[in-house]
């Protein structure tokens, strides 16, 4: 029984104390928090605690909390050589203090708490200094189902970077779309399957593959049409300038 | 039963045919194309033809033709008064030939041949000048299962470019990820299951609720960071574009 030890209980370690309490081949043993308000209402589910001096020991902790605290709250642990992981995507590992075994678990999807999340769909960045570690950050993905990556600091950082083109820019091209269907009274109902479809199609075929539409054509005329019929100029200079980059990656300039 | 006539054999008429001919309600009464090679090899399940003066009468004709044909190829239709609609998200219904019962049945989705689609999750767009011929419209969308809505043409031609923002260009910032993981060799399935959930995000929040992320936060730091590591200029540039849009959205700046 692989045993863990949780600190933070934000939207990651939230997830991950649901996701472990139902597994068999792990358990959280503690929980820590800064703030006890925040895990008071599971005490009847786990040991808790606001207190440093109090942690146990156990195979491995999870300090899943915000990145900036990383560095000072693994220093402030009262223990030495002990299995210590993080869960942040753009943090290096080296800013765990040096007196750990140094480790990256690192869920690479988008966790809000309250908002059910089905963890086999949740791959997991591992990382850590020392090779005989690797088996129980490993042992732990597995225990959730999940797919699990060796991963470096410098390519973590790298999928944290493209992670924000993927979530947060995608987003806000929907918002986009929403404020456009919205100043003309259309339901934005109507787009919500093409969103989910043009997400679907990258999952078995390249995003170069799956493109299509005008810019991709280099069809002048709709090109045209559309910037004429967008009203917002910011919403103007993002198709065009995303319309030029699809352009140069399918070799139309 | 309602009788059906499709004039085109693209993207969208393949699939019009298929999910008509497994329907109990509507019949494909005949298939032309310009080319018959194309639709030869359906000549046992339709009667096909490549003369438009063959066309019989029927109750609806489908012109899933390319854009800058329907205007020729509807005045070339050798009959007159019968309801003819084409399928195309930016094409005006007035230029359909005066001559006949205009529409407009425009399925917003990304038809690819050869590619799987469950009607069910395609919502049509729907237009007619005459009232009284909506019901043989909305039947049709009924007998594939779709949602359909009433949408009029400069409606349309805003979900079409709508459709460009949350299909094409999203599209665009998935092959950007792609290039930017590829550079340091990660594998890009790690990002698909973050993709999906971020349009499953959005089919029951808004966008506006749904963002999170640096530029959401305002978060300096990271963004400085991030525009540190991307090493080309035009990935770049889109990171400071789509920054600020997410900014501006939500009163950052
Ligand atoms: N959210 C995501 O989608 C996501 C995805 C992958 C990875 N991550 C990473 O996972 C980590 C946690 O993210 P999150 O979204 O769960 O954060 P969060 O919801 O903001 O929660 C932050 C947690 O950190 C604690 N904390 C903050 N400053 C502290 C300090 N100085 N000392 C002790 N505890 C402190 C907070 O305690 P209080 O309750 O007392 O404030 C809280 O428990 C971050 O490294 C993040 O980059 C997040
Ligand atoms: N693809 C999509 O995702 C999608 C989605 C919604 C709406 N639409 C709209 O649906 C319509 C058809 O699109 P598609 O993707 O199916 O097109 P497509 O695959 O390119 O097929 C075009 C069809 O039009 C015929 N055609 C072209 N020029 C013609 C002419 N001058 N005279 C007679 N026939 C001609 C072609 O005949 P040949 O076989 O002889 O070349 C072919 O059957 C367009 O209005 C498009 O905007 C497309």
């Amino acid at each position: 029984m692989l045993s863990v030890i949780l600190i933070g209980a934000g939207n990651v370690a939230s997830h991950l104390f649901n996701a472990i309490k139902k597994s068999e081949s792990a358990s959280i043993i503690q929980w820590y928090n800064r703030s006890i308000g925040t895990i008071n209402p599971f005490q009847n589910d786990v040991e808790i605690t606001d207190d440093l001096s109090a942690l146990k020991e156990a195979d491995l902790y999870i300090m899943a909390v915000s990145d900036d605290s990383i560095a000072e709250l693994s220093n402030a642990l009262p223990f030495s050589n002990r299995l210590v992981a993080h869960t942040s995507g753009s943090v290096s590992i080296h800013q765990l203090d040096k007196k750990h075994k140094r480790a990256v678990f690192y869920p690479l999807q988008t966790f809000t708490k309250g908002a059910a999340i089905d963890f086999s769909e949740v791959p997991i960045c591992i990382e850590c200094l020392e090779k005989e570690n690797l088996q129980v950050l490993k042992s732990l993905a597995e225990v959730l189902g999940c797919k699990f990556y060796k991963i470096n600091t410098e390519q973590r950082q790298t999928l944290h970077l493209s992670a924000v083109y993927v979530n947060n820019f995608v987003n806000q091209l929907y918002r986009i779309a929403h404020e456009i269907s919205d100043a003309k009274s259309i339901n934005f109902d109507i787009l919500k399957p093409l969103i989910m479809e043009t997400a679907r199609k990258v999952q078995d075929m390249s995003p170069y593959m799956a493109q299509t539409g005008p810019a991709k054509r280099n069809d002048k005329k709709t090109i045209k049409r559309h910037l004429k019929q967008i009203e917002s100029e910011e919403h103007k200079a993002i198709y065009q300038m995303l319309t030029n980059s699809i352009k140069k990656t399918h070799g139309q300039r």
